[in-house]
């Protein structure tokens, strides 16, 4: 027996009979004869209100403000959570984040976690009772209103798992786990009992966004156990996450995701001199654009100049291009090329690493599909390629049986399945 | 020029054009070359609507969370407003109880304040910042959200300018001030330029809720100059409500008012001896339930017992019944008799002092219109007749007509005016 610390979020809360069901679930951890932290998310469609009416009085509202106002739906959450525990004859309370001491960086809307004062929570563990935390939000030292931005709330949840020492920390969602893909594109994609840190982050990167990657890079640091499960199907176990280390047997690979919001831009000639490269990546660093895929090759018609190609996310292309045209007079480069023609198909497994025939199957299986593949990376434990946007389907599903991740069941498809592709 | 606090209710807020129509109330006052705080209600119905969702949860929330749940809806307005302040281009900031330091009593969903820290106030006002603060909320020293009540953000407001030493609190509200009666039962009834706390206080308390008892006795106590005024005609200056000894006149009679939820209660043939009375009245207190009017008089019948009649609000009803019937067995008296078909008619003014021809002017008046009166209470300046039920509009109008409170012009009703009858 020990501290457990459940994540809800806004599909699990949406309605008042939906946060009564949540309460049953938060109840049953407590008769397991567990201590309970409760984080929450706000009601359903409660952000996109506020979103909403702040969208009507400002173009660019203040980010101060918008944490005020947007940090109001977990305190609602919270709330009602616990007068729906509390119905049902358990003690609770509800606390948000000023009252936790959830300290956050100066930072609005994106700010990081420093510090989580543990002493309240614990004092009122040993009182037996069940706490109700507001996720997503923070506050500074000088007690002003942070929010954590995306992912906000499974950020909330890790870190104060890893603060009390949780022995798990469950993330309660409306897909029953974590699959080997996409059971929309491949409907008998199988269930993953067990994946390490590792293989979530690079699933989640990829499109997997189960779990936002930063709780997870999160639950790593901290050695955190979790748990993804569904609300809605208690009787099913969901997917554990945990140390690489820790699991037993390593699949060579877990699964198979996709990732579509990425545009490829290539740098045409730039002259081959020692550290032309590092300047490109430099300025768009500065500009906090991240940087995926990099490949840099001769020029296929000078062989004193290479092109240096690269993957950025969409939302970044505008930003990237006015950074690039600079740089391209700088470097004396001929061309810049667009192709948002593009997804990026991942596969991802712990147990590829000293496993060279894993990246031919992949290219041979491609291949066989008649799917060109326009760009490569890996990783220790991934192997993506960039091929043409309306290959990306396919792909999927030649990869997932090649590497004989389907299971006997089909998957049912929830309505709330993340965009894999 | 010195601070201004202005006070706007949740019609003023009703919506997101409506916070932008009061954001340009705000920043005229500002211009006027004064410091402003101000401080805002939820929005429109937003209080209902969390109250209903509490509701399909539990029929008997606990009050802590009831606080944390309620005092989201002023959040959400402080944010919005300080939004639209700041797309005026003028700086503003929001902060909410906890923030301010409005510090009340442990108490929830009644708390009363007892300390409001103005420091924090006063070097943002230096600043040359507008501040916006959450009204109806407030923090105990342990950091718990409370609530203040019913006229909690006027209260909020007036607390705030006693402690700032502001120069006036402007209430903002969807009237144009305080009237001599109902309009819509005297369609002349004209708009006071001033009025008296005292009077104010007897004109709230006989139903004209326009402003909350509570602000009025908070104003009256520090001090504060208040002013009622409507926030869709910024031309009308308002009504102006300030101490009786600061008034240069005092009419005779200032208004007429009527309040239709009490009811009449008559303990028949009580015995009489000494401290009988107090009994009754000591066990009511006890449960705290207010009693108005009280009368005793000898029973017609039995010069040896007395009858006690007095007035409970109706909703007071149930719980003064059950004391009454372990009274009647202790005192050995015979009957209890309930009357709810009744309305308390008052006329209130500072001036009726040690002017004796008021009383029996009002008396004949309603006299001769066929009226008849069931009790009569009076204080230093408000004299109150219990009439029946379907007597009232006759008898507002016959006195507003007798004390010649008529202006020429009709009064315009607007659709939340308070329910006077």
């Amino acid at each position: 027996m020990g501290i457990v610390v459940q994540k809800f979020g806004g599909t699990s809360l949406a309605d008042t009979d939906k946060i009564k069901n949540v309460a049953k679930a938060v109840i049953k951890e407590k008769n397991n004869g567990n201590d309970v932290v409760v984080i929450v998310s706000a009601m359903g469609h409660t952000t996109d209100y506020l979103v909403k009416l702040s969208s009507e009085i400002s173009k660019n509202p203040n980010k101060r403000e918008m944490d005020m106002l947007l940090s109001t739906g977990e305190q609602v959450s919270i709330a009602l959570l616990t007068m729906a525990i509390q119905e049902e004859g358990y003690e609770a309370i509800s606390l948000n984040a000023s009252q936790v001491g959830i300290i956050t960086e100066k930072v609005h809307s994106t700010a990081r976690i420093i510090d989580i004062k543990t002493d309240k929570l614990n004092k009122i563990l040993n009182e037996g009772k069940i706490i109700v935390v507001a996720g997503f939000q923070g506050v500074t030292e000088d007690g002003e209103i942070t929010t954590l931005g995306r992912g906000g709330s499974d950020t909330s949840a890790v870190a104060i798992a890893a603060s009390l020492k949780a022995q798990r920390c469950d993330i309660y969602t409306d897909v029953e786990g974590v699959y080997t893909t996409d059971p929309r594109i491949v409907p008998n994609a199988s269930r993953l009992e067990i994946v390490s840190y590792e293989e979530m982050l690079e699933l989640a990167r990829t499109g997997a966004n189960v779990l936002h990657p930063r709780a997870v890079e999160t639950a790593k640091v901290y050695n955190v156990p979790l748990r993804v499960r569904s609300t809605f199907k208690l009787e099913n176990l969901g997917t554990y996450i945990i140390g690489v280390n820790e699991m037993e047997i390593s699949k060579n690979v877990t699964g198979v995701a996709a990732d579509t919001t990425q545009v490829r831009i290539v740098i045409c000639d730039v002259p081959d001199q020692p550290g032309n490269a590092g300047k490109v990546f430099e300025k768009l660093a500065q500009s906090n654009i991240s940087v995926d895929m990099i490949i840099q090759s001769y020029a296929r018609h000078n062989l004193n100049t290479n092109d240096i190609a690269f993957t950025v996310d969409e939302n970044d292309l505008k930003n990237t291009l006015e950074i690039l045209e600079n740089v391209k007079k700088e470097l004396n480069a001929s061309n810049i090329f667009v192709d948002d023609d593009i997804a990026k198909v991942s596969i991802v497994g712990a147990g590829m690493i000293d496993r060279p025939g894993i990246a031919s199957s992949m290219f041979n299986a491609l291949a066989k599909a008649n799917i060109n593949i326009k760009m490569i990376s890996t990783s220790e434990i991934k192997i993506s390629c960039l091929v043409n946007k309306n290959d990306a389907k396919k792909a999927i599903q030649v990869l997932h049986s090649t590497f004989e991740l389907g299971s006997d069941e089909i998957a049912e498809v929830k309505g709330d399945l993340p965009n894999f592709v």
